[in-house]
């Protein structure tokens, strides 16, 4: 059998440590750096000849200095005679850049894709993609990966009364994960219906579902600027839910985000750690799930020519 | 005909707006901008169906953002029906990245050949590749203008005496670049030639060639941290050359360069605006030159379907 090599690149270099903790091996040795102009300088410190290497890399903030390191360590292991290059992205970037919504758009989660095949990637490993769509964008094999079920097993621990919980969707886009949440607690489901009544009048949150002197747990796949989330969360206390917490798989957190939670009727914020948090953001209302052991079984399992297919739910 | 469109990404603004004017016209709208968190964003505002469009823009720092940028123009350009993607990259980043100089090394300029032609470029026009045989790396068709005859051109009008003058050449790469230059200056060229006498003993600046009493021009394609052209120049004024003048193409200028340019005999710094030059470096020592009206001919040329050859040299 061919040897196993994970490498991290800078985006994640913990949850990387982890993941090959848990499969009880070591990170290869490369160095990730810059010249003096901004360029990046890869050096790899070990061979990989005929080896299965994983690299563990998201395409988070900075998202275009992480993607091109990304690229060029693929470049570099495909000239150093690696088997498989299997890409182990646990937030895939541009996601939401997945369609033309209006005329002259780039597509750019699709570029991504070519960029990637080209580059010499030979497989993916990705999880809760924005659109399950963005799967079709690859001719190389892509395992897509759910985060759902750490995020129940945490609020499992917690043993609310299901008569007294339900999970909210903070839009229709986001049901079906709702839904699976719903199932993993045992509880119903409400969905957040926002409105805008006229052009120009600001939208109604429009709460579908018995919230009333309930724990509600808002979930989404991503929580950026924090707007859709802080906004349902005030608005389902305003009809008289008991607490809210909210969680999502990537905690992108970016401008306002912050802000806005603190400032927000959030109780908790359940997130994982596909997004490496800045210490600023560490602590308060942020509780962080760790992806490593599923990925490491990801890894595990595609390394051994064994199916994937038990995590993607 | 098809109609021409020039568009300006975000490394070189003016100059693409030099471009425009030097051949009658006006840049095509768009914007280039970042989401919250980081991710461009390209909204092209005016149709291009059915055009040969140009998108001028450097890979010069920060050069992993000014990629991508370039990269999801293309796209957006391709899904836009544009007839032709013409590149104008006056400085092409990552060219001194051209081979593998040691083991598992990236071959990152022509990893940047490969994302240009997938993201659907169909022509790439540039300006003096750090190696020129980097034009081997396309499959589409690329077109390598020279910066010497406009570098050329500025000393011509200070009408050196020919027998005071000499031209001088950094290292051994740079010779046929530094004969160029001489030629139009009908001077004689000095080499520069570094040797270290033993390991761990610092180089030894040998000359040769005559530069005794001379006004001394070297020249150089990049300048990027300054350490070679400025020890270079303390050298030619070491064994009694009479003044320093130094050239480039690409004015890099990272790190300490303006520090040492500064501080060593280097009466000027002649550069192109290939790179645009941040505030604190424009003035003091630094004379730029433009290419607007080069690369405003090839593209005219290029539109035109005339040969662009006698722009080679
Ligand atoms: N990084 C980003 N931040 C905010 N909005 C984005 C980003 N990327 C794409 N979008 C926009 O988000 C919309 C798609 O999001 P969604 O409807 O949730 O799939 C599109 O209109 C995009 O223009
Ligand atoms: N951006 C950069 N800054 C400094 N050195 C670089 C850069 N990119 C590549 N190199 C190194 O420069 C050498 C090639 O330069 P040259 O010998 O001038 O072609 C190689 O050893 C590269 O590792």
């Amino acid at each position: 059998n061919s040897k196993l090599k994970i490498f991290s690149l800078n985006s994640n270099h913990k949850l990387a440590e982890d993941i090959a903790e848990s499969i009880g091996t070591k990170l290869g040795k490369c160095s990730v750096t810059r010249f003096s102009d901004g360029e990046i300088q890869i050096n790899i410190e070990e061979s990989i000849r005929g080896c299965d290497v994983f690299v563990v890399q998201s395409t988070s903030s900075p998202v275009n200095e992480n993607l091109m390191e990304l690229l060029i360590m693929v470049d570099a292991l495909k000239r150093a005679s690696a088997k498989t290059i299997n890409i182990v992205m646990p937030y895939y970037g541009y996601a939401r850049q997945d369609r033309k919504a209006r005329a002259r758009e780039p597509i750019t989660a699709k570029l991504i894709a070519n960029l990637l095949e080209t580059a010499g990637a030979t497989r993916v490993i990705t999880l809760d993609l924005h659109a399950p769509q963005i799967q079709g964008f690859f001719d190389i094999l892509i395992d897509h990966l759910r985060g759902v079920p750490i995020i129940a097993e945490y609020f499992m621990q917690k043993n609310f009364n299901p008569d007294e919980l339900v999970i909210v969707s903070p839009d229709h886009g986001g049901v079906t994960r709702t839904r699976k949440l719903a199932e993993y607690l045992k509880a119903p489901i409400a969905i957040i219906d926002k409105r805008r009544p006229k052009p120009n009048v600001s939208e109604v949150m429009n709460i579908v579902g018995n919230v009333e002197g309930k724990t509600c747990i808002l979930i989404d796949d991503i929580i950026d600027t924090a707007g859709t989330i802080t906004l349902a969360a005030n608005a389902l206390m305003d009809v008289g839910a008991k607490e809210v917490y909210a969680s999502c798989t990537h905690p992108v957190l970016s401008g306002p985000a912050m802000e806005r939670i603190n400032a927000s009727a959030i109780k908790e914020l359940v997130v994982t750690n596909s997004i490496a948090l800045s210490e600023e953001k560490q602590g308060g209302k942020i509780v962080e799930l760790s992806v490593a052991g599923l990925l490491g079984e990801a890894i595990i399992r595609v390394y051994e020519q064994q199916s994937v297919s038990m995590l993607f739910d």
